[in-house]
C-alpha cells in the first residue's frame, strides 16, 4: 500500500507535519516522498500544482486518489487503514464511552483549526500585510487574541488528565494539533506563562511518530523569539 | 435520541446550518433547539457560555456531551448514526471506489473551509477593522482573493457531474459546503458569473433538510449586494 503514496511536504509546516505524523501512526513507512523548498517556490511547482492546483504543502497521492487537505488526509488514512496502527478515532455505535471520547476528539481537532489559524495571523501579519497598511494596533490585536486562545489550550490541557488532548491515548487530537504547538514554541512560546503547553510539548517530543518526523530544517537552525512576549 | 439533544444557534450561519442540516439528514427531527439573536447578543449569554466558553454558536449538547465545533458536530452525528438516514460519508474499508469516494468528500469538506474563510475575511472586513486601521486596497485583495476561491469551486462543480459536491449523491460536502454558497448568493453573488454555483444552490433549494431549516431571518428580509461586483 505504502509504496502507491506519494506524499509532497515541506519541512516545518504543521499541515505537512499532520500527514507525516499520521502515516507513521498507521504504519505506512516506505511510503514515497518528496521535501520541498518554501523559500526556493517549489511548492509552486509544476510538478505540486499538477498535483494540487492550490499550489500547497501537502500534495498527497495515493494510486489515483488525490487528497491535498491535511486534515482530510489525515481522516482518509484513519478511514482506510482503520485496524492498521493506532487507532486514532475509536469506533462510536454501541458504546457510550466511545461517542464521549470521539466527541471529545472531534472537539480539540477542529478548535485545532482556530488556534493554527491564530497563530498563522500573527506570523503572517508582517510577512504578507504591505508596509503601507501596517498598523501597531492590528498586530497588538492579534497578538491579544493569540494569547486568549493559548490561555483555553492551558485550560483544556488542565482538565484532560493523561497528557494527551483528549485524555490518556493518543488519537486524531494530537495528529492535527501538536504540530501547531511545536510551532509556537520553536517561535519561542514562554515555557512559564504556558506550562502545560510545554510539557505536553515535551511529551510528545518522544514519541516514535514525532521523532521520525521532526522538521529537517529546525535541527540545522535556532528558534526565534517572535512570541516570547505573548 | 433526539429527545436528549439540544441545539442552540443562530439563523443564516453557516456553522449553525450545517449542524441543522446534518441533524435533517440523520432523522434526528424532535431535538431540542433555541434560535437566539446574534444582534442581541445571546450567544454571549450565561447559557451558551455554560456550554460553549467561546460564546460562538453554534453550541450541542447531547446528554453529558459537548460538541461544540460545526465540523465535529457533523462528524459525530455520522459516526454514532452511521446507519440512520443519509449516509454521509461511505465506509472505505475493502472497497476502492468508495475509498475514492471518501477521499473526495474530505477534500471538498476541507475545502470548504477555505471558501468559508474568504467569505468571512470579505464580509467581517468592514463590520470588525476600526476606521482609522482601513485601506481600500487591503479589501480589495480580500475581494480578489475570494474571487479565486469562488473560480476554483465553479471548476469542482463542472468536474463531478451528478449536481452534488462530491458527485452523484449528497453527502458530508454538501452538509458543511451548501450554507457558505447559500449565503454568498444571499449576499449578491453574481449567477452570471458563477453558473455552476448558481446550478449548485437552486438544486439544493429543494432539498428537504434544506428547506426545513432555511434561515427565518432571510425569509423576512431582502438579500444584499455586497458581493454583486467581485
Amino acid at each position: 500500500m505504502a509504496k502507491d503514496m506519494t506524499l509532497w511536504w515541506g519541512s516545518g509546516s504543521p499541515p505537512c507535519w499532520r500527514v507525516l505524523i499520521a502515516l507513521e501512526e498507521k504504519n505506512l513507512q516506505g511510503y514515497n516522498q518528496k521535501l520541498l523548498s518554501f523559500e526556493k517556490g517549489e511548492h509552486k511547482s509544476k510538478e505540486v500544482m499538477d498535483v494540487n492546483p492550490r499550489g500547497q504543502l501537502p500534495a498527497f497521492k495515493f494510486g489515483d486518489i488525490v487528497i491535498n487537505e491535511s486534515y482530510g488526509a489525515c481522516f482518509f488514512l484513519e478511514s482506510k487503514f482503520k485496524s492498521q496502527g493506532t487507532k486514532l478515532i475509536p469506533d462510536c455505535a454501541g458504546s457510550d464511552n466511545n461517542c464521549a471520547l470521539i466527541a471529545l476528539i472531534m472537539q480539540r481537532v477542529f478548535e485545532g483549526n482556530t488556534l493554527h489559524q491564530k497563530m498563522v495571523d500573527v506570523f503572517m501579519y508582517n510577512r504578507r500585510v504591505p508596509e503601507n497598511e501596517r498598523h501597531e494596533s492590528a498586530f497588538k490585536r492579534l497578538k491579544e487574541t493569540l494569547t486568549t486562545e493559548l490561555q483555553m489550550w492551558e485550560g483544556h490541557l488542565k482538565k484532560t488528565p493523561g497528557g494527551f488532548l483528549a485524555g490518556e491515548n493518543f488519537s486524531m487530537a494530537d495528529v492535527i494539533v501538536f504540530p501547531s504547538v511545536a510551532l509556537l514554541l520553536r517561535m519561542g512560546l514562554s515555557e512559564d506563562k504556558y506550562p502545560k503547553l510545554a510539557e505536553y510539548y515535551k511529551k510528545l517530543q518522544g514519541r516514535p511518530s514525532v521523532k521520525a518526523t521532526w522538521p529537517p530544517t529546525w535541527k540545522e537552525t535556532p528558534g526565534q523569539e517572535l512570541l516570547k512576549d505573548i
